[in-house]
C-alpha cells in the first residue's frame, strides 16, 4: 500500500447485498478506507463454511453506494471471499468486515453462520477479520445503536491487530433491549438447538420436513456471549479455525491404537 | 436401549448414500451394533456446517444392505444428522460415524468438510462421533486397509467415550503410499487453499469463474495430521465445536472498549 492510499476494507455478509446491515456497515467503514463490497446476490444464512465446487460462479458489479466499489456473487459468503481474494483484488485488503448480520450468531452458531464462517475464511487468509450481527430478525430493525459498537471494535483491531488465526464475533442486543451496557469481551456460550425438525403433508400426502427448532443456551457462567447479551452488553469472542480439542489429545494417545 | 437391545450407530457422509466409502463404513459398523443410514441423496461436498432453513426436506427409504435401514435426504449432511436425531430416531443414537469420504479432510479442511461437519453436529447434540476419509478421491480407491483403522478407532471410542464437545478427525492415506506404519493422534496442522479461482470466458463473452486452489500445509511441526499422513500414518485429531480463541481474550479485554 502506497503512502497516500487508505487501506482497503473487503465488506461482506450472508443476508445478500442489498440487506440494510451491509449498508449500514459499509457507511461506517468509509470512515476507515477504501470499501470493496463482494456479497452473495441473495441470501445465504445458515450455509456455514460452505463453499461452491460443482458449480462455477458469476460477479457482477452493482450500483451500491456512491464511492463504494461492489459486486454481487452467485455463490456462499465464503465463495465472495475467495474471490475478492483471488480475482477481484489479487491480494490481501487490509481488513475484512462481514455482517451486519440480520439475526444473532451467539454460542455455537459460529459454526452455522455464513457471516461468521466469511470472517474465519478471512482470518485463513492471514486478513484481520471481524463479523458483526444485529440480534433481530426484523427487516425494519434500527441498526443505530449497533453503528458506535462497529466503529469502537474496528478501530481497536486497526490500532491492535488480532492474533495470527484469530477472527472477531460481535453480536449486539436488539435496540428494543434498552440502552447497551457496554462490550463485553467473552467465550462462545455452550448451546444447542432442539425440537429441530416439523414434518408436515403435502397436497398428495407425502412427507416434507422443515428445520426449526429452538435454541436453547446450556451455560452457567457469566464469561460467554449469551449472558453478555442477556444482560445489555455487545459480546465480542475471539473465534479461531485451529478446532484441535488440544486438551484432549495426550487422553487419546494412551489408548490402544494397534492395527 | 434395553439389555437385548444392540447400540444403534448412525451412518452419513457427504459423498452421497450411494458412495463406495459409506458402504465400506456400514458394514463395519455391522460388528459393532445396528445400523442406521441417513445421507445426502447426491454428492454435498464441501458444503462445511450449511444447513436447509429457505426449503424443506424430503427423506426416502432406500434398499442399501441387508439388514440396514437407510434414508436418502435431499439436505447437507448436517441436515441428516437433525433429520435422524429429531425425526427418525426420536433420541441419540450411540455412535455416529461420517464417512468413509473419498478425499482428504485434513488441516483446515475439517472446516470445509461435510463429513466432519455431520461429526461435530452429532458432538453438538452430545453423542459420540467420528469422521472418516481416505486420501484418494479416485472412484476405484480400495478401502481394504481403511477397514482395520475403522475397527480400531470405533472400538476405542465405544470403550472409552469421547469428551463433552469432541468429535474426531480420521484420515487415512492412499493405499498407493505403501502399508499403514500405525495410528497417530495429532492435531490439526496450520495451511490454507492458495491461488484458488480460474476465471473463463463462456461462449457469449462473460466471465465465470472456478474455484480450484492448491492447499498448501504451513506448519513445521510433526505433531500434527499433515506430517502423520505424509509419514505413512492415519492421523486421528480431537475436533472441538468451541472455537473461543481462549488464548486471546484476557489481551482482548485490555482494549479500549469504550462507546
Amino acid at each position: 500500500m502506497g503512502k497516500n492510499e487508505k487501506p482497503l476494507i473487503l465488506v461482506t455478509n450472508d443476508d445478500g447485498i442489498f440487506a440494510p446491515g451491509i449498508i449500514t456497515l459499509a457507511e461506517e467503514m468509509k470512515a476507515f478506507g477504501e470499501v470493496l463490497v463482494v456479497a452473495p446476490d441473495k441470501p445465504q444464512s445458515a450455509m456455514g463454511h460452505a463453499i461452491t465446487i460443482h458449480n462455477f460462479l458469476r460477479l457482477r458489479e452493482v450500483d451500491f453506494m456512491e464511492g463504494v466499489k461492489a459486486y454481487s456473487c452467485t455463490g456462499t459468503p465464503v465463495d465472495c471471499v475467495k474471490l475478492a481474494v483471488y480475482h477481484i483484488i489479487k491480494g490481501k485488503p487490509a481488513l475484512l468486515v462481514s455482517g451486519i448480520n440480520h439475526g444473532s450468531n451467539l454460542s455455537i452458531n459460529v459454526l452455522y453462520s455464513g457471516t461468521m464462517s466469511a470472517a474465519v475464511e478471512g482470518a485463513m487468509e492471514g486478513v484481520p477479520s471481524i463479523g458483526f450481527s444485529l440480534m433481530d430478525h426484523s427487516i425494519e430493525a434500527s441498526f443505530a445503536h449497533v453503528r458506535p459498537v462497529v466503529r469502537s471494535v474496528t478501530a481497536n483491531v486497526i490500532a491492535n491487530g488480532l492474533a495470527k488465526g484469530c477472527c472477531l464475533n460481535v453480536n449486539v442486543p436488539s435496540e428494543m433491549e434498552g440502552p447497551l451496557k457496554g462490550i463485553r469481551v467473552c467465550r462462545q456460550a455452550l448451546g444447542n438447538w432442539e425440537d429441530a425438525v416439523e414434518t408436515r403433508k403435502d397436497p398428495n400426502g407425502g412427507e416434507y420436513h422443515w428445520l426449526k427448532g429452538r435454541f436453547t443456551a446450556k451455560d452457567t457462567g457469566e464469561d460467554n456471549d449469551v449472558w453478555a447479551t442477556a444482560n445489555g452488553y455487545a459480546s465480542v469472542v475471539p473465534v479461531q479455525f485451529d478446532m484441535t480439542a488440544h486438551q484432549e489429545v495426550d487422553m487419546i494417545k494412551t489408548w490402544n491404537h494397534a492395527l
